[in-house]
């Protein structure tokens, strides 16, 4: 049986063969297998090919699939693969690449179809259901994705093993679309651009500050709980701090230019660690003092292109949740083990139910090149990562030569309940940097060594992780975490020193409740909250005056009758985290 | 009766006799009074003057004393006064001054002792009680403060009504010395500065730290109590915000220098107030909104000169606890004074006993001017923040033409319990900003109004009042707000567990304690706890042990016996805030 990724790359050939049928001048480049589906670039020339058309080419691969079997593979040499492809400078390109590799050019054929390809395709084309696929849409792309090569038409499919797991796909992408996390952070008040701050900046407005409050306390518990301690620190520092660092001259490009002052240059911070590492530099240590964890919510600055820029996902400022561990060697493994257990905490608390780790290593011969030259330490961090993956049953896949420069890294993927995929957060081990702003601990036997450090972040930074929050949830945030959490609303003028009391009760619990006192009409005010996703929406008319009651309306429960105050203190109670 | 200002100013002309006696050839520039005494600045040329001489002066001064009796004004043409002076180039140019202004020169004559002064003296010098002054230090001082000018040699006395006055004066001094926040802040691991990060960029190291998430925690509780929304901005924006704010030109020295970024400005936030004009401006408003209510502990950033630059108190980077209050002229009264309200309930809870605010208002002919012009609102605003503070009972002053230019402000004195003043705070009312921002919101009647604007921090910002309550305290915080509320001392390993568990227990429940199981001897332990003023010891050794108790011991009341984990535990409780 063949993977989906065969399936996916086999039906990038199809579309080749269904678009040169139909449009014979168009120049084939090339065409992977993604995560959802395919997609194929073509160099049309001056044709014009629309989302219109997409039809027609579908309709031409289903024409053709059944007329295809395997694929054969064709070995040839440079000379016979440039006479293939004498006319596709693309191909070409391709070809000379191979060749001065030294490897073998390789094409694969199929029904009348043949292709420069590496394989990697089904084995029978009678494995693809005809209904597990779709042309989905067209985008421009430059060759090789340089903006400096020509724009060439790149056509997306989407494949999967059957039509309803395609039919899912597409319906979760309707309601991704639904939950656009700048479509409801707009409606919802919850963040907002502004030309004059500046692009990538986003300003919190009330609801989005009250989400940030919720979230940054439910960090401060948790890592009180693990005993981190809390610092604090500028938003910038001098240039000789980040040539310590080595974030320049080689970062230099992500972050914001340098404020020249006092005859030297200062530099907003792209980064919290090397202001961590003076804080730990501030004082001497003693191994009784490790591990060390300090915590901040620290906000960069990097400067992210215009043209990369997107809501919250991709901005330039970050409110992160950062800290950094020094730690011993012996210490490592319990440490960077606690460090996931934390993630897993969240995901619990989130619904994350989807998550997979990227466990990134050094390559043996990148050391002293690539990678710091310390070929045990990494086998050793490498190996006790490893373990603690293993050891919480996270589901995880390795991967060869991807390590940082200082150390192993591991990279966290999440889904949202409706399938989209987000990247979380990364944790890294450096046994490199501590090193450079001469960090040292006295050991027990009286010698200074350098600790490990841990760079983590299982919260992400406020923006993204908000952005993804609310897509998760489509807005409808759980009680503890809703801006706003009830809404009090008397039916009319004679409920309101009612509906006050029980408004004012629940202030005084530091629950976010607010009262519409207005001369809004009944109706609108029940909508206004519904619009802003309360949870709870408390109503107090005549009845409710005289049972001492209030009626209770749940946002996800639907009606849930008189309750006395006591009740729903206690309901709210139970609701916080 | 002379005030004791009188007094400071003769013991200067006395000063400055004395000083002729002893040094023929000192040149007498000028010697005022101040808030603790007086001082007088000499010309000695060569002739080195050292604290050393201080003794031998103040000798002179007593012994000329009884000599003298009251001050006879003298008026002198500009021509005799140059006679006078022919020697002095500092008079000199004080009386081409006078003379140009079209003044009066008056020299005032006491014993054998003739000034060029203003007046301002006691009747007869008998009221100055002998022991009430004392000559101070000797320190450097430009001519006119201007470091182009001569350096001259200040000598500085206090003087006070009478001996037990001056007394508690030095004693207090001696007191503040001990109490230094730069001292004790480096002691108790509160904050330090580092070379490579910048000067005036504090690092909050893991006790500050604590401080100022219970100091936030306080601010936010009580803002919530007064219904603020909590918002988050960016620490930057584009020149254009700016401008439109009257920052650029007017404030761009205060600011640090731009960045150059994608063909435009950015710069550093000194204020937080442009930044919420921009979340009030990206929706809509009603009446029914208003007061709207934006806090945020932003941190901004300010250009101090490096000379000026002194510990927390004059920083370049700020975390100020703002926020800013739009609400119609209707509103205005309630909103003052419930800012008004707010600061004394912060006195109270940090035992601040003195303060004074000063209402700085407009001057009539500065309308148009130096103050925006609009008479009504001036005069509307200052009476009712006038009768906020008198309704409060607070105590203040009126300062005509110091307001700001967009209307009156107050400004805020504290005293520490040693008498030492700090600047604390400014609540500015703003009739102009919000229309420069274009801020509006609809009335009742349909039409579009401007807000007004109250701009209020009164919990200052976190390097200031931790510098102040550092002070204040003496580093020796109250429960709720110390970094480390309790350490846990087993006396021996035997101890350990029944250490483990009362100290995690305390932990479950959010208190900062530690526990010490190094190999560290129990006596060392104690110390330690004690040299960092932790409020509460627990030790633990095999007495409490078989009697399932622990022992407790307070740095401010001594020890206190054996108690029970729930006798412990409920004590704590009621020490939070």
């Amino acid at each position: 049986m063949s993977t989906i990724q065969e399936k996916r790359h086999s039906l990038a050939h199809l579309l080749a063969q269904a678009v040169l049928n139909i449009y014979p001048d168009a120049k084939p480049t090339i065409g992977p297998a993604t995560d959802n589906g395919f997609y194929y670039d073509f160099d049309f020339g001056t044709q014009k090919v629309t989302d219109h058309d997409l039809g027609r080419i579908q309709k031409e691969m289903k024409k053709l699939l059944p007329t295809w079997d395997g694929f054969v593979a064709i070995s040839k040499s440079a000379d016979e693969a440039r006479t293939e492809y004498a006319h596709n400078p693309y191909k070409l390109e391709l070809i000379e690449e191979i060749a001065a590799r030294g490897e073998e050019i390789t094409f694969y054929k199929s029904g009348e179809f043949t292709d420069l390809c590496r394989g990697g395709h089904v084995e029978h084309m009678n494995e693809i259901d005809l209904e597990s696929f779709k042309l989905e849409r067209i985008a421009g792309a430059y060759w090789r994705g340089d903006e400096k090569n020509a724009m060439l038409t790149r056509i997306y499919g989407l494949a999967f093993e059957n039509k309803d797991e395609l039919d899912e796909f597409i319906a979760n992408m309707e309601l991704a679309k639904e939950r656009d996390h700048r479509k409801l952070g707009k409606e919802l008040g919850i963040f907002s651009f502004d030309n004059d701050v500046g692009p990538g900046l986003p300003l919190w407005l009330p609801n989005g500050g009250a989400m940030i409050e919720e979230l940054e306390k439910l960090a401060k518990k948790t890592e009180f709980e693990y005993e981190y301690e809390r610092v604090k620190t500028p938003h910038l520092a001098r240039e000789s701090m980040y040539l310590t660092s080595g974030h320049l001259p080689y970062y230099e490009d992500s972050m914001y230019p340098p404020m020249e002052y006092e005859g030297g240059k200062y530099y907003l911070k792209a980064m919290n660690c090397p202001h961590h590492h003076k804080i730990f530099a501030s004082e001497p240590h003693s191994y009784k003092d490790l591990p060390l964890r300090l915590a901040e919510y620290g906000t960069c600055y990097r400067h992210e292109k215009s043209g990369e820029l997107f809501g919250l996902m991709r901005v330039r400022s970050m409110q992160m949740n950062d800290a950094h561990i020094y730690c011993t060697e012996e210490q490592f493994f319990d440490e960077f083990k606690k460090v996931i257990e934390m993630y897993l905490y969240y995901f619990k608390v989130f619904g994350i139910e989807k998550y997979v780790m990227r466990l990134s290593k050094h390559s043996k011969d990148g050391l002293g090149k690539k990678y710091i030259d310390e070929p045990e330490l990494w086998l050793k961090t490498e190996d006790m990562v490893r373990q603690c993956l293993v050891d919480l049953k996270v589901p995880f896949v390795e991967a060869e030569n991807e390590g940082a420069f200082y150390g192993p890294k591991i990279d966290v993927q999440i889904w949202s309940v409706i399938g989209r995929e987000f990247t979380l957060a990364t944790n890294q081990v450096d046994f490199a940097v501590p090193g450079r702003f001469g960090l040292v601990y006295t050991d027990k036997d009286g010698t200074q060594k350098t600790p490990l450090c841990i760079h983590r972040a299982p919260l992400s930074t406020h923006e993204r992780f908000i952005g993804f929050l609310i897509e998760h949830y489509a807005g409808n945030f759980p009680f503890w975490l809703a801006p706003q959490q009830v809404a009090v609303v008397p039916v009319k003028d004679s409920n309101f020193d009612a509906a006050q009391e029980i408004y004012k009760k629940l202030r005084s619990l530091g629950i976010r409740a607010k009262i519409d006192l207005s001369s809004t009409g009944f109706g609108k005010k029940i909508r206004d909250a519904k619009n802003l996703k309360v949870p709870y929406t408390i109503i107090i008319g005549d009845k409710d005056m005289e049972a001492q009651m209030v009626t209770l309306e749940s946002r996800d429960d639907g009606q849930l009758g008189q309750k006395t105050h006591d009740e729903i203190i206690d309901l709210f109670k139970s609701l916080q985290i």
